[in-house]
Order: structure tokens, then C-alpha cells, then sequence
């Protein structure tokens, strides 16, 4: 048998304890399907004391997680830091330019320095694995990669934060305010202390911008992303939403067009009965079409350390059978830049939720800068009757452009019988 | 620019015609993800004149498949002919032996000769992929073998069979019986004019003996499956499911327990929100359960030229870059013959309706029947009344095992008040 495989662990972390308990508990299964040992040799952290509920005796244990890029002794380096900066970077760079193959989890890493890291790897000729990286345990960048690689994408899109998706499955499921909902998932570790990351859609957009690169063949361009949160989602258009046949989701999509591509991340409706409208709590699921295999559906849990850790080894495991594949599905020669289209160009529908004054010709006014901005209705509904009071009306647009629907809601946010700013979501259909 | 990978294509169906499309419409983008140009080079089919709609001008032509595998000009051979015996078996026992990787799509093959090919593959030591004969184009078997090959699974359960899931969505849909709805599949080509191997189970039992190999490291063992079909399904039983809050569906399913392996083919009743239970028409969906990345579900076209064909290209991808795996996941002397289990042992609960002719005292025996099994009733329902006529009754169990259950319907089926068989489906939950 081949000697095993030493790996070097950077960070102990979620992902990095959860890797290393894996490695321990399935040894003798993942050596086989691996072909030899995976173990863990080295180890590195910032605090050498802490209790992780894990032993690390017999580990050579690295302060500095460069340092454990560079030992001679270490195969393959698992980069488990996290962050787009600072010893995440470091780390895995010189881990490469070591001439080590890395696994990492990092999608802020990958997605805002893949396309510089992608060329180390490459000229390096070492693997630069991140299956981890996008949808936890889902085998989903495997799938791009490889199991889909015969197909010309025309759309990728996917449920990809498990926090947002659990805070608007319990808002929808409890009739629950954006802040309460919040607050329950940090009390059950959903989200995080400071939830910025993921409530704010970013986390999402740099897997997304990942799903691009892998799907579309060109390299990473996170920048090219059109990003928003959830915090404006109220329980109110939830519950709209629901009466209209939709389910709101906050979704990734990447998407082909003759004219480039698109790839954005905001809450969208979606009809009730399409794949990702019942994919609830912290399940992440992404949705692939190519031209011959159709609409392929990957549904799993997208974090946790199991998951995490199951998508790392899984990587570990091809390394140590050498199965390489380039970091961006090709070679860095055969990737082209395919332009991304701005925003403003999106077509669709559009749900418009406004409070309004109930009183005579305020729905005048309200279609007339509509109509004005070319947009044409497709259902309008005041909910109640309360005069002089606000009330909710609640439109739905045939398909326009985000251009034309941003002119028609500046105008509308003018009319002083608008009580506060009104809510858009986009309404899509696959 | 490395030289392109000859491929020898033995076979121009539907599988075969797809294949040499796809490598044709998609062939910049699949030499880029490949590394190399992936081209048909030869090709060997039984009738040379027919028009298949694609040209065949400057392949190399044979009439026999095996001759094929022996041109040195081809590097790797396609087996796209199908049947566990014959010229197929006789193709791939050809390419391996004479060292050249092989693709198929053939499950039939692998279920029964697999272990043998393995045998040859591995002493070769050259690839046998098959991808596509597993849920078409759903990359499920690099999901088992590569993506979450660090899981220990519990269980993989599936929709293997496109004609029956569509059969048993027609029935649902729209009130048809068995006969009338596989009409409609004929009819629409999801099913052969003799469709025995597809609605007597055949085809989906040997797709969960690969499954069942792969998921549990074992040497396959199609003749380990128990094996039931749908013809026995009928509209009124789809319709109860409905009212007891399941669905009908025909699920390949293969499950560790302490004492061994089950596997096994046949209608269940499952809970109306799990996954399975919403997957439709001619799609194909497979759960794995592993033991740190939970569950996983993988839904897309199990069957069909370009599914097909896009699963047999992105193994072609995984040849040019050298990316292998072995046959079944480890190598031969990693896998342990776990023993598996009779299907006796079978536990669960159980749907069973009974038509009986409505008088005082039927009842009674049917029940008593059951009890003297050591079988207890979770409910009971007499649907309607028509003194001295047939009616339906309809039973659901608590957990019993499969050789209780006989026990009883062998004495219910003994009973003269009984007029006709018993339906017996078994309810799965997960």
C-alpha cells in the first residue's frame, strides 16, 4: 500500500475540528475508497489550549499556519481559516507556490482571489479543490466540474445561505418579523452574532460568483454580482406572496443570455411548485440546466461541520487518487471573459407592495407613473378599506426592465400619499 | 495540445446517436473541460444503411462490435448496445482485456457481470465507467464514488424507473388504471412495446444492485434484490394513498442495518412531504443518507438521448483527464461481501385492501386473522356499504415483519368472504 497521505489542518475551527473527526471516525473507509491513509499529521491555531473536544496529541502543532504550509512533511495543505484576507490567504498561497495541492472551504477567498490563485495552481500544476466552498455537503462544484461537464449551461441557480433560507422559512411559517426570525436562528447557531454576511446576501453572492465561473467557463468575477439582503423582507409580503402562489426565496442565479451574464443575488418570488420553492430551513439546493442533461436538482445541507467536512475529504480523497481537475472546470487558457450584463438590463416580472393613503385618486396616480415608465399591470389589489388611513396595494407587473420599474418607483416614492418606501420583489420563473 | 482521445462508439441507438451528437454540437466546450478533443473516431452498429439523422461519413465503420474494440486507432470504447449478455458483454470483455477504458451506459451488465469486469478492469488497470447507467444523466454514481465517499451511508433510496414513475403519475393524475396508463407511455415512447423489464421492476432493481455495490462497498449481488413491479398497483390503492396522506411510488431501496444489507424493489406508500413523493412524470431522484453529510437528494431525466449521452460524455471527460476511479469505489480487495437480508425480515408497516363481501362477521375474521400474526392494526376503514356485495377494506398496520404479514394474508386469502387478492403495499418512512 502507498504511504498515507499527510495532511496539513489550518484552523480548528468548525470546518477544520469537523475534518478531523471525520479523517478519525471513517479511517478505514476513506482509505479505501481513497487508495491509502488520509491523516492528519499537522495541525495549526491560534490557541493551543483550547478545549475542541478533540485530542491533537501526536499532531505537530504550527502557531502560524505558513509555517504548516511549508513543512516538508505535510502532502496537502486544508486551508479551514476562512476570510478573503489575511492568514487564509497566506496560507494557502504559499501552500501552492510550495507546490502542495489545497483544499479549502473559503468561498470569500475563492471568489474575490480565485482567478490569481487559479494561476499559482495552474502553473504549479497542483489541485486547488473547494467542493466545500459552495452548498456544504452537496457534491455540487463535482458536478459542474465533472458529472455535468458535457453540457452547455443555459442556468444555474440556486438556494445557497441556510440562514437567510431558515429566517425566511420560520417568517413565512410562523408569520414572523424579519428581526424576531433573526433572532431566533442566532439563538439556535444559524446565524451569527454580527449576521451581516449572510442577511446582507454576500455570502451568497461569492458562491454564486463560484457557480458563474464553474458553469459559464469564464474566470470568477465576484465584483460582477448584484447583491441584496433580506432585511426589507417583511412578513406582510410573505404573506401576499403566499395568496399570489409564490414562495419568497433569496436566490443566486446565474443565468446565460445572448447578450452575457447575468448573476445576481436578491429575494425573488418563486412559483409555489418549482423545485427550490420547498426547499425550507437550512437546506441549500441549487438547480443546474444544460442543453442535454435538462434541469438537474442537488438538495442537501449547505453547513455545519458534518457537511462541511464530508464535501473537504471527498476532496482529499481525489487528491490522494489523483483525480485533477483545473481549478475553474478548464484550463486558465480556455476560460473566456463573457461579459456579465448590468442590472439595469434584468427583464421580468415585479411584485410592488405600496402603503398608500385610502383616499380618492391615489391609484390614479400610482398607474399613471407605471404606465408612464411603459410598465403594463398584470394584477392590482388594495387590500381593506380604511379612509384616510394607509393601506397595502399590492401590484403585479407583466415583464419590464429593471430600468423602467426603478423610474416608475422613483416616481411613486414622489406622491406624498405614499406612506413609506415601497417594497419590490422580482418575480421569477424558470 | 495533446492529441485528441480516439473514441470507439459500438452501438447507434439512442444511447449511441446522443453520444456521437453531443461530442460533435458540443465539442469546443467539452475539449476545453476535457483538456483534449474527445472525438468518434469508429463506430460498429448492425446495419450500416439505416438513416439514424447524423453522418457517418469518415468514421471507420465495423459490423462487429468486438473488432472494434481491437482497432488500435481507438483509445476508448463506448458500449452503447445494451443486454447483460451477447455482443455487449462480448465488447467490454474485448476493450478491458485488451487494456482500453470503457464507458457504458448498460446496467443490466454491470448488475450481473460486474464483479467479473471489475475483476479484469482492475487487473488492466484501466477504467469501466457508467455513469449513465444509473438515473441517466443525474451524476449520481461520481456522487456515491467521489462526492461523498467520505460518508458512511445508511441508505440510498430511489426513483430508477422513468416509465414506471410516469405510469404511476398517470394513474394518479388523471384516474387510469395500469393497462390504460402504460398505453399512454407506449404511446409517448417512455415505454417498449414489451415493457416487462421496465414495469416488472428488472430494470430498477438492477440499477440498486450498483447503488447498493457502491454505496456499501460490496461485491454487487443483483441476485440479493427482491424484486416486485407496478402491474399490480391499481387506481383505487392510489387513490386511498392519497386519502391516508401518501403517495405510490416504485422505489429501488438499499438500507444498512446491524444484521445486513436490504435491497429491494417494489410499490411503497411514502409520506405525501418526502422528497421522493414529489418527484413526477419521467424524472429520477435518488437520497443517499451518509453518516456526516446527512441527507442528499439528487433529482434530473433518468433516461433519454441527451441525459444519457451527457452522463457518457462526462465520463469520457474523466478518461481524457486521466481522472479514475475504481470500478466499484474501492479497489476489489477493500470490498466485504456484508451478507444481506431475506426480505422475511422486512420490518415496517404495511397498507393492505381487501375486498370483501359486506356482511356481520367479516370483520372479525380478517382481524383475527391478523392478531393470531401478531399484527396490530394502526387503523381500519370500511369504505361505503352494499349488504351482500364486494366492498373495499382498507387496513394500515404498526410495525410488523414481511413474514407475519404472509402469515396473515395467506389465512385472509383463505377466507370465502374474501372475493378477491389482497393489494398489499408497504409504507416507508424515512
Amino acid at each position: 500500500m502507498t504511504r498515507p497521505l499527510a495532511v496539513g489542518l489550518a484552523g480548528l475551527g468548525t470546518v477544520g475540528a469537523g475534518t478531523l473527526e471525520l479523517l478519525r471516525k471513517n479511517a478505514e473507509l476513506i482509505a479505501a475508497r481513497a487508495g491509502r491513509a488520509v491523516t492528519v499529521t499537522a495541525v495549526a491555531a491560534r490557541d493551543r489550549t483550547r478545549d475542541r473536544g478533540l485530542s491533537i496529541e501526536g499532531l505537530r502543532w504550527y502557531d502560524d499556519a505558513t509555517a504548516l504550509a511549508n513543512d516538508p512533511a505535510v502532502d496537502v495543505v486544508v486551508e479551514a481559516i476562512g476570510g478573503s484576507e489575511g492568514t487564509a490567504r497566506a496560507t494557502v498561497e504559499a501552500a501552492l507556490a510550495a507546490g502542495k495541492p489545497v483544499v479549502t472551504a473559503n468561498k470569500a477567498l475563492l471568489a474575490v482571489h480565485g482567478a490569481a490563485l487559479a494561476r499559482t495552481a495552474e502553473a504549479k500544476r497542483v489541485p486547488l479543490a473547494f467542493e466545500a466552498a459552495v452548498a456544504g455537503g452537496i457534491p455540487v462544484i463535482k458536478a459542474l466540474r465533472e458529472g455535468l461537464a458535457a453540457n452547455r449551461f443555459t442556468q444555474v441557480t440556486g438556494i445557497l445561505n441556510g440562514t437567510c433560507n431558515y429566517i425566511l422559512s420560520t417568517m413565512r411559517d410562523r408569520g414572523r418579523e424579519f428581526t424576531e426570525a433573526l433572532g431566533e436562528a442566532q439563538k439556535l447557531g444559524y446565524a451569527e452574532a454580527d449576521p451581516s454576511f449572510d442577511v446582507d446576501g454576500i455570502d451568497a453572492a461569492h458562491k454564486l460568483a463560484i457557480l458563474a465561473a464553474l458553469a459559464f467557463g469564464r474566470p470568477v468575477d465576484f465584483s460582477a454580482v448584484h447583491v441584496e439582503g433580506i432585511r426589507n423582507v417583511s412578513a406582510l409580503d410573505i404573506k401576499l406572496a403566499e395568496d399570489l402562489g409564490y414562495r419568497i426565496k433569496l436566490l443566486g442565479m446565474a443565468r446565460w443570455t445572448e447578450a452575457g451574464i447575468e448573476t445576481r443575488v436578491h429575494p425573488c418570488m418563486v412559483p409555489a411548485d418549482y423545485p427550490l420553492a420547498r426547499v425550507d430551513g437550512v437546506f441549500n439546493a441549487v438547480v443546474a440546466e444544460g442543453d442535454f442533461v435538462g434541469r438537474v436538482v442537488l438538495e442537501g445541507r449547505g453547513a455545519g461541520a458534518g457537511p462541511t467536512a464530508s464535501a473537504v475529504v471527498a476532496d482529499l480523497i481525489d487528491i490522494a487518487r489523483e483525480r485533477h481537475t483545473p481549478v475553474w472546470g478548464a484550463g486558465l487558457a480556455d476560460l473566456s471573459p463573457v461579459p456579465s450584463i448590468p442590472m439595469e438590463n434584468r427583464a421580468g416580472a415585479y411584485y410592488l407592495r405600496l402603503m398608500v393613503v385610502d383616499r380618492p385618486g391615489v391609484i390614479a396616480d400610482v398607474t399613471a407613473a407605471l404606465r408612464d415608465a411603459g410598465i403594463s399591470l398584470e394584477s392590482m389589489l388594495q387590500r381593506g378599506r380604511a379612509p384616510g388611513e394607509a393601506v397595502p396595494v399590492v401590484l403585479t407587473t407583466h415583464d419590464s426592465t429593471e430600468r423602467n420599474i426603478r423610474a416608475a418607483i422613483r416616481r411613486i416614492e414622489s406622491l406624498d400619499t405614499v406612506v413609506e418606501a415601497p417594497a419590490l420583489i422580482r418575480i421569477e420563473t424558470f
